[in-house]
C-alpha cells in the first residue's frame, strides 16, 4: 500500500452546501496552529463570538461555534434544552424536522408533529392550531431555510405563536445565515443552529449556535445532566465564556476556527444586508436563465429561498446521469433531492462565495449543455 | 466594530497539544474544498481509513475518523456501546478516565472506578481484582497513554484481563497514536479512540476511532437506540461504510480531512515503527537535558510516555510566570498541570512533527533561560 498526497479537483460548488469557500478563508486554515489556551488564540475566540453575532444579528452572550458540524448544533441546541418528558411541538415541512423529531425521541422528549408539504413554507396557522391541543408543549421547533426542498418560513411569525404560548424555539438556520434575512433578536428566537460550509463562504465542519437569556436559564436549571458530554453547554461556556481565564473542555479545531473567523470579516467587511441583497440579486439572474430552459421552481415564488433552488427534473431526464455529466464535464456539483424528494429535483445552491454572476452564467450554460446533448 | 483578519504569531507547540502541525498538512487544508459526497472525495475516504487502519495496526472495517475532537471520539465509543444498567469497570489514573466515568453515567450505564496514583501506569491486578467482584461487568475502560500525566499503561495485558471475564475494552489512545507502540489487532481492543492533534502532525479537530467486530455486533444488537444522533455508529457506517454509495448522514468537514489524509501519508511514508523509534529518541535527549537542569520526571522511567514528559515543578517556581514567559520570550508553548496536577508538573509534549532536535534543543535553552534569570 502507497498512497499518495490528494490533489482534489477545483469544483464549482453549487449544490446545497458545501459551496465554494473562499479563498481566503482556504488561506487562513493554513496560518500555524496555535494552543486552544494561548491568550492570542483566545482573544480571536472573543472576535469570532463578536462577529457571530453580528451575523445572527443578536447580543446573545452564549454565541459561539460548536466545534463539529452542523447536525452536531442542532443536536446541542436539543441535548441541552429539552428534558425528558417534555413536549416539543416540531413544524415540518422537509427533511430535517425528521432529524429533530429523532433528537427529542433520543433526548426523552415527547415530540408532536406538524405536517406541512414539503416544498411549501411552515403554516403558522397549523403551529397555531397544534398549540391549542399541546397546552403542555415546552418547545416550538422548525426549520427557517429548510435545506432539502429550498423553502423559507415566517420564523417571526412562528416565534410569535410560540411564545404566546410559552414555549422556547429551537431554530435551523443552517441554510439562512448570511444568506437571507435572519435577525435572532428581533424575531426573540431562543436557540439557533447553523453552519459554516453554506451562506458563509467557509468550510464544513463547525456550527455556530446562539442561545438567549431564557434558554440559558432553561439550560442552568435542568433537573438531570445534559446526556452529552461533548454538548453539555453548561461544560463548553467555561471554554467559550465571559471568564478571562479559560477552562479546558475539549482541545478546539483552531485551524477550522482561523477559518470561520476570516469568513466573518468578509462578511462584516461586506456588509449583512449587502450579502441578503447578493444572494437576492443572483437569484433572480439565475431563475430568469431557469425559467426561460423551461425549468420550473418546485417552492411557490413568494416562499422561496434565494440561496437555495429547488428545480423540478423535466420528465424523461436522468438526474443522476445529468449530475455526472454536470461534474465530469463542467466540474460542477448541483445537489439531488434528498428524502421523498429524491430523483424529482436539483438542488441548486447559490450560497456565499458562490453566489456571483460568473457562477449563474457556469450554470446556465452547463445545464443548457448537458440537456440539450445525447447521450455519448 | 471592525475586526480584521487574524495572524496568529508562529509559536513552536511543546504541550500536551495541539503539537506542531506539519507544513504539508496546513498546505493540503487549503486545497479546494469538494462536496461530501464527491466520487473523488469519496475515493479519498477510502485512502484515510486504509491510513487509519495502519496508523491503528488493524483490519477493523469500523475504522474512520469522527467528524469532531477527540471528547467527541470519546463520547461515540460510550455512547453506541454502553447501553442503560451495564456495568463498566474503568482504570482511573489520571484526569481522562474521570470523563469516561462522566460518559457512562450519561449514558445510564454503572461506573466502576478503579483508582491507581496518578503518574503511574494502570495496575493490571487492582483491575484483575475488580473483575473478580464485579462479575457482571460488560466493559473494562481505560487510558492508553495519559495526557493529563504522562504514563504509559499495559494496554495489551489489561485487555487480556478483561477478555478473560468477557469483557469489551474500550481505550483511550489519543496521546499514543502515532507516537509509541499500539497494536489494535494484536492486542485485541475492542473500541478506541484517538485524536489528530499529537502525534500524528494535524491539526486539531477530528478523532480517529476503530471498532473490532465484536464491538461491532455489541452495536448492532443493542435494544435501545444510541443516545445521540449526531454520534450513532448506526447511521455514520451509512456514510464512512463499505457500500459504494454512501449514504448522507453529516456534512463531513472535508477540508479538516485532507489534512489528516495528508498527516497520515507522511506517517506512511517515514513507517510507524520509525516514528515511533522517533519519538523514543528525542525523548531520550530531553530527558538527558532535563535532568542536567536537575528537573525530575514525575512518572517512574519505565512507566514513562516519550512523546509526553510530565516535569515535577521546582519548589519556589512560579508555575504560570514560566510558561508565561516561554510563550512571550521564546514563542514556545509547554503545558500546565490538569486537574490534580495543576501546579505541581509542566507538561512538555515531543508529538508528532514537534518531535525533532531542534525542539529538544529550542525547550531546553529556553527552559534554563527562563529559569535562571531573575524576573525583569
Amino acid at each position: 500500500m502507497t498512497i499518495k498526497s490528494f490533489h482534489p479537483p477545483l469544483r464549482t460548488l453549487m449544490g446545497p452546501g458545501p459551496s465554494d469557500v473562499s479563498p481566503r478563508v482556504l488561506e487562513a486554515m493554513s496560518r500555524p496552529t496555535l494552543g486552544h489556551l494561548d491568550p492570542v488564540f483566545v482573544g480571536m475566540m472573543d472576535e469570532v463570538k463578536a462577529l457571530l453575532k453580528y451575523a445572527f444579528q443578536t447580543e446573545n452572550e452564549l454565541t459561539m461555534p460548536v466545534s463539529a458540524p452542523g447536525s452536531a448544533g442542532m443536536e446541542t441546541c436539543f441535548v441541552n434544552l429539552v428534558e425528558p418528558g417534555e413536549k416539543v411541538v416540531i413544524c415540518q415541512n422537509g427533511v430535517f424536522a425528521g432529524r429533530m423529531k429523532e433528537n427529542v425521541e433520543r433526548c426523552g422528549g415527547i415530540p408532536v408533529m406538524v405536517q406541512d408539504d414539503w416544498g411549501r413554507a411552515v403554516d403558522p396557522q397549523k403551529l397555531e392550531d397544534a398549540l391549542k391541543t399541546n397546552r403542555d408543549a415546552k418547545f416550538v421547533a422548525f426549520v427557517h431555510a429548510e435545506t432539502s426542498t429550498g423553502a423559507l418560513s415566517d420564523a417571526k411569525t412562528l416565534v410569535e405563536i410560540a411564545h404566546r404560548q410559552g414555549c422556547l424555539t429551537i431554530v435551523d438556520a443552517v441554510t439562512s445565515l448570511g444568506g437571507s434575512p435572519l435577525k435572532v433578536d428581533e424575531w426573540k428566537i431562543d436557540a439557533i443552529y447553523s453552519g459554516t460550509q453554506k451562506c458563509l463562504s467557509c468550510t464544513p465542519g463547525l456550527s455556530p449556535v446562539s442561545f438567549s437569556e431564557a434558554a440559558v436559564e432553561k439550560i442552568r436549571n435542568r433537573k438531570s445532566k445534559v446526556q452529552s458530554w461533548f454538548m453539555d453547554l453548561n461544560l463548553v461556556m467555561g471554554y467559550w465564556g465571559t471568564n478571562a481565564k479559560r477552562a479546558y473542555h475539549h482541545t478546539a479545531p483552531i485551524n477550522a476556527l482561523y477559518g470561520l473567523h476570516e469568513a466573518l470579516v468578509i462578511l462584516q467587511e461586506e456588509g449583512l444586508e449587502n450579502a441578503w441583497k447578493r444572494h437576492l440579486k443572483h437569484h433572480e439572474a439565475l431563475k430568469a436563465g431557469l425559467e426561460a430552459m423551461d425549468l420550473g421552481f418546485f417552492v411557490p415564488e413568494d416562499e422561496r429561498l434565494p440561496q437555495l433552488n429547488a428545480i423540478s427534473i423535466p420528465e424523461g431526464v436522468d438526474d443522476a446521469a445529468v449530475r455526472s455529466r454536470l461534474l465530469s464535464d463542467w466540474q460542477l456539483e448541483i445537489g439531488a433531492g434528498l428524502g421523498q424528494m429524491a430523483g424529482k429535483v436539483w438542488r441548486i445552491g447559490l450560497m456565499g462565495h458562490a453566489c456571483n454572476e460568473r457562477n449563474v452564467r457556469l450554470c446556465l450554460s452547463a445545464l443548457k449543455d448537458v440537456l440539450s446533448r445525447p447521450k455519448a
